[in-house]
């Protein structure tokens, strides 16, 4: 039987590996590396620096493959269509990839960026080309570091304040009103800076690019002065970049709701 | 000047350790090892193992205390004034081990449970000790795998769906009402099985105790027919080890709302 590990790698610093991620990366024979266009060849070199450091070379095997790309134009209930088309498409890719490129009684390996569980298709692909039966395999996850966990460790806050609660959430989200019933909000995903729509109230903002990386930035403070340094921090790494990765914590003073 | 590791250790299964964290507890000189009365011995017993499985015999030191306790009682307002009292006990506490027991030069580290942006109160408690001005050091954070991810992970699942948010939150808010505008809701620090409260609606839970630990105990399924499955494990767990910690994921189908 086919097996694959899907293994979280954390968001961006090589040492936030776990022991459990680095036993399985080092049970694997084969590894497929999905490249999402150039803007990410970054990421992708990441993942095989991590390969080297931990694995004896010649013992296995990596398979780069091109993953499809998403709508990014659709809007409202075609947002949700294009992710469908795009997961199809990917499960296409990925199925090809396991029944193709894996021998029966290898193990196979996906490396996902940042936990799994956070934001990332991997086990609902996986799940779809299970569906099919075309191939069969077992699979497990190992858990990651977040990007959430990442941007709350270099800020050195907790997410929540005592017994309350905490919402995390997309910047199309954010975009559609401050979520209700909730004051420490995370969000990711956010390609416009959602932020800035509400610089005038008593917000605090934690906010982190590239988090555990050498690019690295990070900003603090009251929203309303934080937020135009960051746009402007942003666009100018985004600018020598190609591509930015954020991640932010907003943090309402609840007394002025 | 002192330096302290607020480190995160994973939520149950030592190879949940990340590489830096590892790195973090080589360049330990003494180990604050906090004890919250009988029931967690077992969870200082693993933190004993985690420094003996990663560190030489005689390279370190550790100072075990009791961890003040909170008063459980308290509700409604009480229960922030509590909560408030307990922090600054523990502030005295952490303000003298740091003051008496680190050499001025020296690094000291307390190993937190999962990750310590959720639901933990050591950077907090260690803010008060700075704000008091009594001893001065710098400290970082070490990320840690949450319960909240190893629970996705052992599940297999995605905490969100498709571009929609998740709620963080406790059983005693939960018990409040199921939060508005979310359906992806997960639930710590639960004493009372509140998702009973919700098993008339159609929800899936995903429900671990003891995670990562040999005692692992995992149920998924509509919340109709788990719930009392659960609940009867659960009842027979927290007699059998004397003490339970479990997390869960509430997902709420929406077109049933
Ligand atoms: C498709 S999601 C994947 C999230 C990932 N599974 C995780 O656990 O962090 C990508 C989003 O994660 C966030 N992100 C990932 N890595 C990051 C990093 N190193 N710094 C800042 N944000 C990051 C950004 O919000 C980005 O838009
Ligand atoms: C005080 S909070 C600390 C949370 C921790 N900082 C984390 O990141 O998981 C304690 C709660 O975490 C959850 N928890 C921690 N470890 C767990 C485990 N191994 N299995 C299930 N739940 C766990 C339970 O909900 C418990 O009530």
């Amino acid at each position: 039987m086919r097996r694959i590990h899907v293994i979280g790698i954390g968001a961006g610093d090589p040492d936030q590996l776990t022991l459990q991620a680095v036993k399985a990366l080092r049970g694997t024979d084969v590894f497929f590396l999905l490249d999402k266009g150039e803007v990410k060849a970054d990421l992708t070199g990441l993942r095989r620096d991590m390969l080297d450091a931990h694995l004896p070379e010649g013992s296995y095997r990596v398979v780069e493959a091109r993953d499809p790309e998403r709508d990014r134009r659709a809007e409202g209930a075609a947002y949700s269509a294009a992710v469908g088309d795009w997961r199809s498409a990917r499960a296409d890719v990925y199925g090809r990839l396991i029944a193709g490129e894996l021998g029966e009684d290898q193990v196979g390996a996906f490396l996902v960026w940042g936990d799994p569980s956070l934001y990332d298709s991997t086990l609902a692909i996986l799940e779809e080309v299970l569906a099919r039966g075309e191939v069969a395999f077992a699979y497990d996850v190992v858990p990651g570091i977040s990007s959430v966990s990442a941007l709350a460790s270099r800020h050195r806050t907790g997410l929540n304040r005592v017994g309350r609660p905490i919402r995390i959430t997309t910047g199309r989200r954010l975009a559609e009103g401050f979520p209700q019933g909730v004051d420490d909000v995370v969000v990711m995903l956010d390609a416009h800076q959602t932020f800035r729509q509400y610089a005038d109230q008593d917000i605090d903002i934690y906010w982190g690019a590239y988090i555990g990386t050498p690019d690295e930035i990070l900003v603090s403070g009251p929203l309303a002065e934080a937020a135009p340094r960051i746009a402007a921090l942003r666009a100018e790494a985004r600018e020598r970049k190609g591509w930015i990765m954020d991640t932010y914590l907003l943090r309402r003073n609840p007394g002025n709701r």
